[in-house]
């Protein structure tokens, strides 16, 4: 192993791994140093690109903080993710599909009561949502537990913004006939955080920073796969051309307006609101994979 | 693009690159993604996987500092820099070979004149270095530049140690003959930073962290190309398994152990001292290519 070139590399380094123990990471380095050597020999690329990537790579490493995840921008916004999460979800037809995760999941979200405003004083217009949790074999759910998180009317969540409460997020318990119901606001087409290095990667590649408006959930319960997923709002003209490669077409609902008025809750509402209703199917643990 | 799974994903990445001007911009990023895609699902990388490698990435970006390289470490560790040195390099035979760069360079290294000790109090045994900088075409090259950079006895460079003065690192001028002399210490064999998360990818993969004892310069004259390359001490345990795969044979050399006496500058020596003499061969601007 004293005469590496270009040609010997690739045989060179995958030798070195011949002793690894752990045979799944083995696999995963192999493919891994295989595609990236690849790439370079592919592309050429020159030692100034290099360290362009090197410095870009350092760059998302160092925008991350406790609440912003540059890599999994970079992820998203290379089609990684969905990927990634589609080959990990293959479900019978007819449950709700999953799409990406992303970056503003927070775990320990606070608990509401059905029926409770889990905008939490969020700006933007009120909004009812409601749906049923049921089993692609027909039966309801009851009891599923909902998490919920979403943007507010400028575009940010709550952890983009210095200190200040929860707000747009929060876990519920569907009811016993997997029913639920909460108040929020409506969503609204946003960019992702586009001041750091994946921003600027979009921009070089003429590629615009913006989402369709939607909302997040993460849908489990004893027996069934954990569905992670969005609604997407039915009209939003972001829809075709999501930052983060993220719709699916039976995601999409309609965010239904009503004047000022009376409101699902059995309030009134001095301004026009939205209702949404959305059912949420699951897939029984076991019956992950039907490729 | 409103219906994306693990098999349309791919295009829709690339669909949404169409429109990007800067061409080899594309053609890099087309390459990236379908490596990227494509090592994901020859892998059927899991969630779990994913997300320790976003882990992974983030803590790589987050432990590098204005004196530490991580992502260079990671590349040179999976063998993209030696190939991305390799196929910028193509030379004719006979011109002395590059190998990678490393982290350890800096580019405000004090000057010294011929003769001087760029070990500037480093620990390590003496050791006299000389050589020639000639061209493949048989000229001399006069007043070439020389950036010569190395580890000391315990296998640290100045920059990994806080503070201090520049050691073991300088700029030197070759004579009118192309001719260079300089005293320096003995290179020995050392880890590369393993404190980190490159460190922790090695164990993992069973590799062992130890570069062969080496001396990196850096070799710079108006009309030829730039040469960045170590010379390697013939007889070391670790040529063979170079964790950043940078040997060449043609860069491994002697470095003579004499004893206690009278040493090249015309001095003596309490202690036994060693001797490298090394020349290097350039090529002409405009040469590069021969592939």
């Amino acid at each position: 192993m004293r005469n590496l070139n270009e040609e010997t590399i690739t045989q060179a380094v995958l030798a070195r791994n011949h002793d690894m123990k752990d045979s799944r990471l083995k696999e995963i380095m192999t493919s891994l140093v295989q595609h990236l050597h690849a790439f370079a020999r592919e592309t050429r690329l020159t030692e100034e690109e290099w360290a362009a990537g090197i410095q870009f790579l350092t760059e998302v490493g160092q925008t991350c903080t406790p609440t912003r995840q540059e890599f999994i921008l970079l992820s998203d916004t290379l089609g990684l993710s969905t990927l990634v999460t589609a080959q990990n979800h293959r479900k019978p037809p007819g449950c709700t599909e999953a799409t990406v995760f992303g970056p503003f999941y927070v775990d320990d979200a606070p608990d509401y009561a059905l029926g409770d405003d889990v905008g939490n004083g969020m700006a933007g217009e009120p909004c009812f949502v409601s749906g049923q949790v049921r089993s692609i074999t027909g039966e309801i759910v009851p009891g599923a537990k909902l998490e919920v998180w979403q943007a507010d009317a400028e575009g940010f969540y709550d952890v983009q913004r210095d200190g200040g409460p929860a707000q747009g997020r929060g876990r519920l318990l569907a009811d016993r006939e997997g029913r639920f119901h909460f108040k929020s606001i409506v969503a609204e087409s946003y960019p992702i955080p586009h001041d750091g290095p994946v921003g600027r990667m979009l921009d070089a590649m003429g590629r615009h920073p913006w989402r369709p408006a939607h909302l997040h959930f993460m849908v489990s319960a004893p027996g069934y796969e954990t569905l992670v997923t969005h609604v997407f709002r039915e009209g939003c003209q972001y829809l075709d051309s999501d930052a983060v490669f993220g719709v699916r077409s039976s995601l999409i609902a309609d965010w239904v307006a009503h004047p000022a008025g009376r409101t699902p809750d059995g309030a009134s509402s001095d301004t026009p609101f939205y209702t949404l209703d959305f059912d949420f199917i699951l897939n029984p643990v076991g019956k992950e994979t039907i490729a």
